[in-house]
């Protein structure tokens, strides 16, 4: 899985039968080494309720169809967890409660 | 799943069995830091009737066989959704209504 | 899905038994925007009877898995059509029966 | 399969219903030639109880669900062994016992 | 699939259970313009009993679980095959009975 943080959202309305109700939101992976945006940017199907800006978990690949809101369906990116803190090597590099945050 | 952009067609004749009546649209992934194309170009079914020039929804990998014209075919790409918008950070950075287009 | 060019093949004796009868190409992806071979090589399953120089659609991933010839084999790359012809902006780009071809 | 490290853990409590109950660490890839860390930062499952600095067999895609602890969760990386030693050409250049470490 | 060539190999006791029995090579990807290994790296399960230095064909994905000897194992990449020779354009630029060996 990816550290992501959700930039916006895409509409579509003709689209396949199968991803009727889905909301797909733009994220872009996060840069483990200098926590700002990388340039990689994603459109993923949004299963946990995350709101722009969040740092989210996005899984991909097949996997993203295991979840209630995702399988079966057409969908290669799903956001499966909303990020409350990261540690690396026992200091915590983000907390979503405090305002040190990821920024572009 | 990506954005990206129809840009041509593919025609093939002698092709495995389960292709037969497909439709091969080359599409070219959009750069959405600068939203121009990028270099990399796919061959990808179509399954919502996409044509040229139009910025679509691509997924990629065994999910592109999950939708009811692609089921059980050997394909990795597929055309899911027409893009009708794009927000990022609240602002409109696409709208297939208005002029401001997705360039080369 | 992609596409690539036969450049050579792969002879292997001793080999997993799911293999056996089985015929491995070596594929060159071409630059989609050059028309050049790229240094991207794979080895692939021919299902289609493609020959050296042919320009081909390659799929990858578990949906190579998903022609008779390859089904429940260990392959991640197989090829699926022999291309006829590609056409980018209403311009055709390639044709299999002219001579302005892809080089290396 | 990789050859990572594990460098740190992700915390996220508002997350898919099928993600309860499991380990989420950082990873980050050993690259085999300078045996130093690279930029390559995964979220991974951790399936066999592994601490912060040990160096550890990843495997990504689906197979990341084909252990006990990740069958049919939403995950596409999966901690699946705690490395003792590594030999490239006869020579070991990793022992988990001896001080010669992965650095950073 | 790729041609790689065994580099060494990796050894884990605290291991899913999924993967007891399995041997774990390490494998480097051959680059396929200039014949020499490039710095792509893998660990990869055997499957046909392959040795170190000898170029061998690797298949990655769900796709590596396709063997009788990887089926339902958490594992991304194994070897199916040990190389014999390669043509490219007619010409033999590999052939294991032959001193022109893979280098570094």
């Amino acid at each position: 899985m990816e550290v992501c943080k959700v930039i916006g959202n895409v509409i579509s309305t003709n689209k396949t039968e199968e991803l009727k109700g889905v909301s797909l939101l733009l994220v872009r992976a996060v840069d483990m080494n200098t926590m700002k945006l990388s340039s990689r940017t994603l459109v993923a199907v949004d299963t946990v309720g995350a709101g722009e800006m969040e740092t989210v978990l996005v899984v991909t690949g097949s996997s993203a169809r295991l979840t209630l809101i995702s399988e079966k369906k057409p969908v290669d990116a799903a956001i499966i967890g909303i990020i409350d803190s990261i540690e690396i090597g026992g200091k915590s590099i983000f907390n979503k409660y405090e305002e040190k945050d990821i920024s572009d």
